[in-house]
């Protein structure tokens, strides 16, 4: 059951295309549940294909925007998917964000692979930290991984989320330790690891899994302070898929009634059966004091990488202009208002991730992380104004979209000329393009894609408390308490 | 092809119970067309089903509690399903609203019974008005035909919305007669009417459809401004079922992924081809001018009848708070904070609705009619509030709402036993009640009955900006002007 | 020092017109301190004397609008000002309502007349009930002084806030007794009192004083549970008046800057040094155990007379309309669209004022009281949207509202003929309508009134958070989540 | 009555303390009306001396701290207040953006330097552009201006808005052509110019003031198409003051009534007679076409200068949280969460105008310009976040913000000590600092500084609705149409 890290990458080979990439998926050894049957071949799979078209884009874009997709990196002295990049300056975090509102811009839902960048921004500098403080030799192994990771152009997921069980008590403290994951037997070889990663976002579409810690940790749970590579068909993990609203439309005939036929996104409780990491793949083991440290720069990094929602913003203008316009609406001063609003909100959001970005600090290992306070502010946005959007682009696009019959009544020989007859639109609008426009704003407000759009904008990269814990304990409350003082006249007899 | 109405009238009983309100649907010819398809019964169609039993509600709420759904009618001086009751009071209407929130905490969807409540209240004013003005007898036929309603308890659907084609044009204007509903044919025993009526809410669920016009009318409208009562199944009438969110899982075997298995809503198009009426049974024809007031009316009355949506965020408040128990989080100071923000919310609605009944007044026909300002600004809530209701849901639910594996999993045998270790929530709380109260958020937020708590929330009984207008018209700015210049001491010479 | 309570009523005789009341605040034996001055006559100070014009229009209203202003009192047999009358039914407290937006639209700030309605309608059930308990004759005492306030037409102004020192403790417990209004001393002939009452609303141009409890009390605090009646010039009280933002215009000649030059509100702060009460004007003394009730049915009372606030809210909507016109802009579309808004909030808070009369019930004494729930959603809404529509009237208004020259500037000889040239508005509309309007939604948003229309607002009948803790308390949560859990088809095995 | 540009120029010795600025303005022959009365020596006079501080701030921060508020400047190499700074790089305006929040926190007000700076960068690029069109040398005349400009450490105002008159008539087409600022002669020496510029803030305060359009024109608008720099006390120009909301605060005695004793702001109307500019000033004169670009570079910097407001907003989260301090009741949850709110809408309205400032470009004279939507995006936010800080402020602040006696009666003997008593605030706070804290409070939200903090931010550099304008113009909205319309699979058979 043991395997070097060297024969864990041998089955690589350096992925170019986005068929390169899906072909890398074929005739894997993973054990995947949906529906309570076990899927012989994801890849082949119509609810689960769309989430790797997702994925599959970043490839294609790196090969068609490469300004914008790729990065020169100086780890392997090449050009890398920037996806792969470590962040050398803040323009690296801003083109980061670019590149994420271009990918939402594309696909119109969640791409999947921001988790894995931001892991490994995080790990640079974390495991620098635990070096210079223990005198371990984490920052070398993973600069190794991640040269072979860029060489071969594959794709990271985080595994941060554990089921938590009791909210009150510690991960020592559970009834069940593997609520939280954790370490169950060191080697020689390696460690043996056991627990379970929930909303792992594109889980099963990546090549690796990278776990880490979840919450800050106590001395009494060393054992759970544990980050590591894992191969996704490494032995002992189960897959099993996540439900999303009407995800089976993905089954039926016909592109039409599923709105966004081609990309979707994807969500997997990922369960380890004392899965086996060599020691050249453990990242931490028991450093429990920078645990609180690593969750909070991952958030840093990650909270900011929710602008790829105004990417998908963009697309519910531009969706809801196109549907204003098929409906005749269009030169109505309160639909071009509800425009300007959704596009203003939409900005706003990008404003606080670039800025975030923009107002990045370089830390000890060299690479530069966001502001933390723009990043919580950012997120806190995020949590809001994709639902205000999502509710004008409703608005805008009129009550047929939730009445409108299925598109094989359209095609019916009765029913369908009725339909033609009497939902066109304006002019020579074609009904068909109502049919399409109306679904895809039915996918992003109510179906599949609302769920990367609306809820996973809600408790993706943390609730919303915790960014309002975040933002308190950032806020510097003395500070402003000083100016306020030194403006209403107050002064303290000890000049404090 | 022509019938009179007694004759119309002769197949029906009266209808006591819920089951014989689901026996009366049975065997009816109604052409009905649903993916494709042309359904062969609808009332054990699994789609459908739900949306009948939401209706047959209405029927059981009369025997359960029969103050609040049942009244005296001097008619036919009898008890009377609420539903069938000409509004006598102010207090009439605050009893209607009191028993639509009811209705909604018991379905949690559009229970599509208001539409023909409201319909009859306005056509007791305006048939009567009309009478006045040109000397027909509509109201006498109105009250024949109410008689009869009331007395087999029958269920009426108010078929309004025509397809409209260019909006710049008047339905005379359009290239397209049929866009607009418009008489055919007259002959000695009654008209023939065509066209369409789009978004109809329950229209397959019902007995009787009474067909009128959607907006204001000039006089060469005059064959567009009719209004008549049409059997559901009168021959040349065909039914195109509506798709919505999630409605495929009413296929899928099991009840927890349903979220709320037993009830739903319905939306139909209706399409009318030379379809008869007897002259017993029209009870507009071309008296153009009454069209706009007919319509202030009925959204006068109908806007106000969805404070029922105030029942659904009652359940929503219960859903969220149960879910917060099962999570163990329900003693977060933030947790009872968003709790608090959603009652306040759906009271703020109620409170619109009910003062609006509360301030009615009498019309000339003796029936009272809700106050159009407050009935105008409860529904312009509602396009709102229970948006921002289902995202404090969603934040209050967490994740795991959009990323939890189906049902067929958790009765894997190898799939389950990890589902319920992983996903337990506190103490001994059984993981299917989270699943199902999560998949009850999901339900009214993204899946089928969201389609009724947001979206027709958002368009039912006119779309926002048509409140807006209605509160324009209404908002009296030159009273308001005369207070302000009052108090700023501004007089004009001429005293204006 | 003592004295009977026939003797504290010997001064007053009955007070019919503003000019009456007016009359009779002159030459009392009153001690008002204002900008470090000792007041000789309050009633000609400049800038109290809007304050008392504001009250001075509630005796004018019950002439001009009897049927508004005044209901028949079964009590003496005679019509009486609405403001001293006794709730017989939802209808009078509808009417209550009405009168009080009446009464914001023609003075434009606070009438102070509320609190003392509020507290005579408090004490009919209080003193009843715990009559009952303790067979006390309170509530004779009450009807006995009441008939007196009725057939005098004379003022009450409640006392109820205490400045409550550390919030961390109890009454009985503060270091300083006084923080909370108690009884210093009995005797045969009535009780002494000592304390002080904050934030009285027109405390200092009333007739009368309530002094009641400010929150719930344990038996320690028995001499804390104090209510009883005071006349305003009672030896031992002492008025120090509170400033308002641009309190001094009142000073200044012309009436143009001053915005609304007739009317303003007032707030006191009053202190009782060892004040004499006869025991036929004492209501409690020491049933601590009503306290809290007593403070409950108060607010639910209090709460939805924040109604006015739409008479106020109404002035800001003529207003903008006006300013609109007088700048040229009021055909734009986001002009009116903003008016319509202003106008949505506006009845949004009439709604559930109106709704919380209605849904009134009726206690043990006879007397109706609020819906406390929907009172409570009035106050809430009143502490947000006065906010917003203020912000939108000042967006219509324009940055002239705060870049104006003073109206010396307009009557100068130099500067005033310029003035008049640049600062034209839209073709005859003179320059002086500009600026009084103007002023008044600054007088309204930022200056004296401000204090009324927002502050107030927001803090006036408990801060906003008083009210989430009882929409908390109401919220029947339990019941909803019945709801929710039939509807999920969770089921409990011992049936809960 | 002509001057050269030297001879204007002989007056000015170079500036370097916040004195030497206010001896600056000692002295100097302007003609200032307030209040109807010639002003004898404005420096001296309470009501503006707070302005002229806020202005000597900019001085003084220079010295204090040098790398946020000074720049070393290549056209005179040396180093140069800031706000003299010609923008070499979106470096440059970020550091602006913190320079102007740093002010904010500082002064509490509007500090009126901006208008300046924005100017002179708008200039940069405006001149290059006419003169490699027109063949002019205006560019070369403004860099000989500002050479000066910075060698004296000088401030300019912009005179930008003028009175507009009938808004639906162009400049040319008023009936009194002085309604925009005109040429009306033009001599070998120079050109003389009339009219007005309303609103200008801090235009009394500066040293030059730079008239230029305010909208777009045509050709028949060419003598109104005029920029040039016009010393304060030039012949021809009156000052009238602007009244502000508690302005006469200033004029009492004792400073804590006045709540911000030490800074305010500052606007004036100034009118022009035929005021002389000697050629070297003029930097347009007729090349009306580049008025409307010359207006929207103005508002792309001056937009995003509202930054400003944060640190306002600082102060304002500052001063909640002190007092909430003072009351005792900074531990409540709801307290910290509204303070999270205030700092979460502040660090949003940050986000976008330092995002504006990252992502500037690079303009043909060399210059850098902010990005414009991103700008109107924060100028957009800017007016409507603080009002809803300013609320959670008051709401934190509690009632006895606009009921607490005057300062005087703090001081007085009899009332003194009773206010002592009974407003202390919790332990051992003195109550002098709740008094101070409040009256900062009142003097943001509702008093003088609420001009600047709230109506400014509403109506400075352009009211909203001409961001919506703006933002309207530039969300390309048909690029984000195709994005819907790849999604949806919609497919133009032109490919269009």
């Amino acid at each position: 059951m043991t395997i070097t890290a060297a024969e864990q990458w041998a089955g690589f080979k350096p992925i170019v295309t986005a068929d390169d990439y899906v072909a890398s998926l074929r005739g894997r050894a993973t054990t995947v549940y949906m529906f309570g049957e076990l899927i012989e071949e994801p890849v082949d799979h119509p609810i689960i294909r769309p989430s790797i078209n997702a994925l599959a884009k970043t490839y294609q874009l790196a090969i068609d925007e490469p300004e914008l997709a790729t990065a020169h990196s100086p780890l392997i002295n090449a050009p890398v998917n920037r996806f792969l990049h470590i962040v050398e300056s803040p323009q690296d975090l801003v083109m980061k964000n670019k590149m994420q509102r271009r990918m939402g811009q594309l696909t119109g839902t969640c791409f999947q692979r921001c988790t894995g960048l931001d892991t490994i921004s995080v790990l640079h500098s974390i495991t620098y930290e635990i070096d210079a403080k223990h005198g371990t030799r984490y920052h070398q192994r993973f600069l190794a991984f991640l040269k072979r990771a860029q060489a071969a152009n594959i794709l990271i997921a985080a595994g941060m989320t554990d089921p938590k069980g009791d909210r009150s008590k510690r991960p020592s403290e559970q009834v069940d330790p593997d609520l939280f994951m954790h370490v169950t037997k060191r080697d020689a070889d390696g460690i043996y690891v056991t627990g379970a990663k929930a909303h792992m976002t594109g889980g099963l579409n990546s090549h690796w899994i990278c776990v880490m810690p979840t919450m800050n940790m106590g001395e009494a749970d060393k054992d759970w302070a544990v980050v590591g590579m894992i191969p996704n068909e490494a032995p002992g993990i189960t897959y099993i898929y996540g439900r999303q609203s009407c995800d089976t439309r993905a089954l039926e005939p016909g592109d039409i009634d599923k709105g966004n036929a081609q990309y979707g996104g994807q969500e997997v409780l990922v369960v380890f059966d004392n899965v086996f990491i060599p020691h050249d793949h453990v990242m931490m083991d028991g450093e429990y004091e920078f645990a609180q440290e690593m969750v909070a720069r991952f958030t840093a990094y990650h909270r900011a990488s929710y602008v790829c929602k105004t990417g998908l913003g963009d697309v519910m203008v531009g969706a809801a202009a196109a549907i204003a316009q098929f409906n005749g609406a269009d030169a109505a001063s309160h639909i071009k208002d509800k425009l300007v609003e959704m596009t203003h909100l939409n900005e706003t959001i990008y404003s606080s991730g670039i800025a975030s970005s923009h107002e990045a600090k370089q830390l000890p290992s060299g690479i530069f992380m966001n502001d933390a306070m723009l990043a919580n502010v950012c997120k806190q946005n995020v949590t809001r104004f994709p639902y205000e959007i999502a509710r004008l682009a409703q608005d805008i696009a009129g009550g047929l979209m939730v009445t409108m019959p299925s598109a094989a009544d359209f095609e019916h020989e009765v029913a369908g000329p009725m339909l033609k007859k009497y939902l066109k639109g304006r002019g020579n609008v074609p009904v068909e393009h109502r049919q399409r426009m109306l679904r895809l704003i039915e996918n992003m407000t109510l179906g599949r894609n609302a769920v990367g759009y609306l809820t996973e904008s809600m408790h993706g990269a943390g609730s919303p408390q915790a960014q309002r814990i975040q933002i308190l304990r950032g806020m510097e409350v003395e500070r402003k308490k000083d100016y306020a003082e030194a403006l209403a006249g107050i002064e303290y007899e000890d000049g404090v």
